[in-house]
């Protein structure tokens, strides 16, 4: 086992790993920039090495920095939490160049899981199902022979795509001819490269994603999954396990496919398979995170596994202690996050003195932070402040501690989501487990 | 179920009750004196009256102010939590009188097994071991044939006997006459009163108790055992559950005798079967307790259960959702109060204003206080600050847990227990799990 890892991230992540490290009798070292001298984790962890001004280009992204702390302070292996370099193949590149171990997956599995296309061939050819559609078009006769194969719905895409642009929602195959042409045009002019495919237009989806965890042996085992359709632009807000939705049939499809992925590309440490989810139960592959999730707590409290140790423990070598058969889900976790932006004014970011703190406690309530009393919130990073993480034995008993909890919570000095959580924790469509990604902005919670 | 519930206690055990009542949707109103005008209870209760000056006597055990309050604000129940009125069987009795619901057993049943010697009589008489000895004995002949019956080591006490007078250790049958007219001698100077009865002394015992609870509709279900021998003067300072020493026989057998037990008296609530058990493991009633414990969430945590909604849904005549088949104990909890006393200076009380605080969090780590920073610890109350509680897959990890816990706990403004708690769970008879209730004074952990 390692003697003493290094920290690459900050905030509440690095708190959360650093007590993972105590529990198992590992030295930590915290980097830290320098707006973040007097964050928690810094004051939690044995050693802090200053590595550079408050931008994360000039700190948290500087390789060269972060591997020169890790040298000198003797650390053997480098956890970089989520966000930040955590999904960088060149840092993971690195890290095996100077000898240290990167708490990740190889730079080899980044790079092909990081490339989406890549990523989605390599999953189509293991047989996990991903959005159906075709490749490059180059006629209308073709996209009209595909688009009976791919069927209505569906999406007209350019290559170069971006921004909305390029891009024409098809509804019958009377409109293919006329909406290929426009969407070719529209990307040749926008970005001087016509080339379009089609992909079935998947509505009131669900995103739904697997946790599994692969040791160095070729055990790989499925840990349920957690449901994260509650979003505002692509960004998770709340996240529960197990979904309300998946039964317990689609759950075991949903875990074979997500094994097959990680099988097929002989993946290492821990990972998330992102599946989206239609109304019909089907299932496609969206993409594999290669890193720890913000919302891994919602997975330990119905497992009843420390991920963060067993990841520590899966790269420095370790097989995985227990099987696919020794996973039982019990209960029903729900997280909250908790972010420093104000949701009356289109979520825009706060920052500031924490002026009065209380956290909520009891039975199976936690919320993982990097708060305190007096802290202040600086302007440079992502505007997570707390995650509230809640476990009862059925979903409605977790709704209501959780309802419980985000009304104990007290964060005065900056503006944050913990009304908003209680208005999507009132949502009739939040509570019948009904709700898409479509959710906050049809429900009117974004205003 | 009820709409409204006053808690007739303050401090943790309060904040614990009121969160219970919070998440099922029951209005709580907090009593508290003048001392507890600003405590953390109160305002997390939904009202709050003040009943009297700071001296329990005046307040918490004033049960006249305590009813009006109940009845002036329509509570329709009444949680005593533990200590104060928790075990007085007038104050059940004058809520019956009220109309108002105490939730704990009838007075009767508090009546009956708050008399040690009708309990035990009347265990005994259920088939549940107790400590073996004998009744009144009245000449030396009879004492012989007594003691040869109980066993060696044994104890000739007095009946009226205390403080350590009355009282006698014999070793070998020769001695038990002149120690039988020296403890009746002793006895008859101190007391007035030379009548003597004998008993088996247990050396090397441990105190472990069972949790039971049962509804009104004659269901009894063990909820497993708590270790809790590690005690300074009869306080516990650490219990955890399972217990070490404990094995699954041994379980099986002392589960059977706590629903034995409870069965005997028709037992109706949350209560805790005390045992002594011996190095043989043999185990004996000591007493039961007709209450919310202070160690219950140790019991939650390897449960799953919410013992305090569950006590409050027995109460309100619901029955059980579970039973004994389904109990699965899972997982090891450790619990260490901590207490604002001064482990270098015989354990004196300290109070003063919380100058500091930092609580420890992160996934199964648990403190339940009702501690805030600037708050003042009054001289009043008993000396507890707080609990830290945490849970892990193996004892091991729950110990290295609560280590790292510990480490990161930080209450500055008093004294307390915290660096004792470390030393405790670093001592290798602790390690071992083989700690019996001499424990404390024979590692010196008590100067």
């Amino acid at each position: 086992m390692f003697s003493k890892i290094l920290i690459a991230n900050r905030g509440e992540i690095a708190v959360r790993i650093i007590r993972a490290c105590k529990e198992m009798g590992i030295a930590t070292v915290a980097v830290f920039s320098e707006a973040d001298r007097d964050s928690l984790y810094v004051s939690l962890a044995d050693e802090g090495v200053c590595i550079g001004p408050p931008k994360v280009q000039d700190s948290y992204l500087n390789m060269a920095a972060i591997l020169t702390a890790a040298v000198q302070t003797g650390a053997q292996a480098i956890h970089p939490g989520y966000g930040l370099l955590s999904e960088n193949a060149r840092f993971s590149r690195l890290c095996r160049e100077c000898g240290i171990v990167f708490i990740g997956p190889s730079p080899e599995l980044i790079s092909l899981l990081g490339d989406k296309d890549t990523a989605k061939r390599t999953m189509r050819e293991a047989g996990v199902p991903v959005v159906p559609g075709c490749e490059l078009v180059q006629d209308e006769e073709t996209a009209c022979r595909e688009a009976q194969r791919i069927g209505f719905p569906l999406l007209i895409k350019a290559r170069a795509g971006g921004g909305g642009r390029g891009i024409r929602l098809v509804e019958h195959l009377e409109n293919v001819p006329g909406a290929f042409q426009a969407a070719c045009a529209e990307a040749k002019a926008a970005f001087g490269d016509g080339a379009c495919y089609m992909e079935k237009y998947l509505k009131q989806v669900k995103h739904i994603e697997m946790q599994i965890i692969c040791d160095h042996f070729g055990h790989v085992v499925c840990l349920g999954e957690r449901e994260c359709s509650v979003q505002r632009k692509n960004q998770k807000l709340l996240e529960e396990s197990p979904s309300p939705f998946v039964t317990p049939e689609l759950r075991e499809q949903m875990a074979r496919a997500a094994a097959a992925a990680a099988g097929a590309v002989q993946y290492r440490n821990l990972g998330t398979i992102e599946f989206l989810v239609d109304s019909e139960r089907n299932f496609y592959f969206m993409e594999m995170n290669t890193r720890l999730q913000v919302e891994h707590p919602v997975t330990e409290m119905v497992t009843g596994l420390d991920l963060v140790k067993w990841q520590i423990r899966v790269a420095a070598g370790l097989p995985l202690g227990f099987t696919q058969e020794e996973i039982a889900l019990s209960g029903h976790a729900i997280e909250c996050r908790i972010n420093a932006e104000d949701p009356a004014n289109n979520f825009l970011p706060s920052c500031g003195k924490i002026s009065l703190l209380h956290i909520p406690g009891g039975p199976w309530v936690r919320f993982d932070t990097a708060l305190y009393t007096d802290y202040v919130v600086p302007p440079y990073y992502d505007s997570l402040l707390g995650k509230l993480i809640v476990c009862a034995q059925t979903r409605e008993e977790a709704v209501r501690k959780m309802r419980a909890a985000l009304c104990e919570l007290v964060i005065e000095g900056v503006t944050h989501t913990a009304e908003l959580q209680m208005e999507i924790l009132s949502d009739p469509e939040f509570l019948d487990g009904t709700y898409t990604t479509g959710f906050m902005e049809k429900r009117g919670l974004l205003c």
